[in-house]
């Protein structure tokens, strides 16, 4: 069912630095950046630097590292919003929701009565990613 | 943000075998059973056995663990209904949508143009439960 990776996909790009994002959290396993297209305050991803193109096709080990920085990031982007949950989706394949073709997973701080924005809405303000983003990582620091 | 663990949850229940279900896998780390609201066919649910509320008071370790059972009973799920794609949710806290207070991955094989049915829509037929979690067995054992 899963192709293969295609490394021309735009978080390929961002991880080999030809596209800019605004990065939360970095280490040698994962990568994590606030989504452009925010469903929520503090809606960020986080992905592999190891090319992977669905949860079906990533390495067991690999993943098992990069569910521990999903975690991170989760609490941190809680935190940082002060929300009252979370939402974690991942989509693998376009029949799964999947639009760009390399593994992430989608962390979606919520608030009570807060229903999330339709997917694929405008691009957020670049000033305001920037400070959800710098909030989020005072918490991973924290 | 999240509220101590309460063995008192229906899926603490399942665990415990006071309650049934249609076992899907099984082993020390995790156990995955059939969704009884299924939101598409082949739609279970992944659940520690460790007790955890939610994808932020889990253990890295637990989650590390936990999330390999995740992939592959969903690579099961995908082979057993012959899906184009993976939906992965994890609902943490109410807030995040979350019904039931011990963690679970809901695991959503999805189709080419087959939306997904409501949350909480009416309880599936218990042989078709049955005949589903045989398949996706069939195919962790293959």
């Amino acid at each position: 069912m899963t192709d293969s990776y295609d490394p021309s996909n735009i978080f390929a790009k961002i991880l080999r630095r030809e596209i800019p994002c605004h990065k939360v959290f970095e280490d040698e396993v994962a990568l994590a950046f606030m989504d452009i297209m925010p469903r929520c305050d503090g809606h960020c991803l986080v992905i592999p630097k190891a090319p992977a193109r669905t949860l079906l096709d990533i390495a067991p080990d690999a993943l098992s590292q990069l569910i521990t920085r999903v975690q991170r990031v989760a609490k941190a982007a809680v935190a940082a919003t002060e929300a009252d949950g979370l939402t974690l989706q991942q989509f693998s394949e376009a029949a799964g929701g999947q639009e760009v073709f390399h593994l992430h997973f989608h962390i979606l701080p919520r608030r009570h009565g807060v229903a999330l924005r339709p997917p694929a809405g405008p691009v957020a303000d670049h000033a305001t990613l920037a400070r959800q983003a710098e909030a989020i990582r005072a918490m991973l620091v924290a």
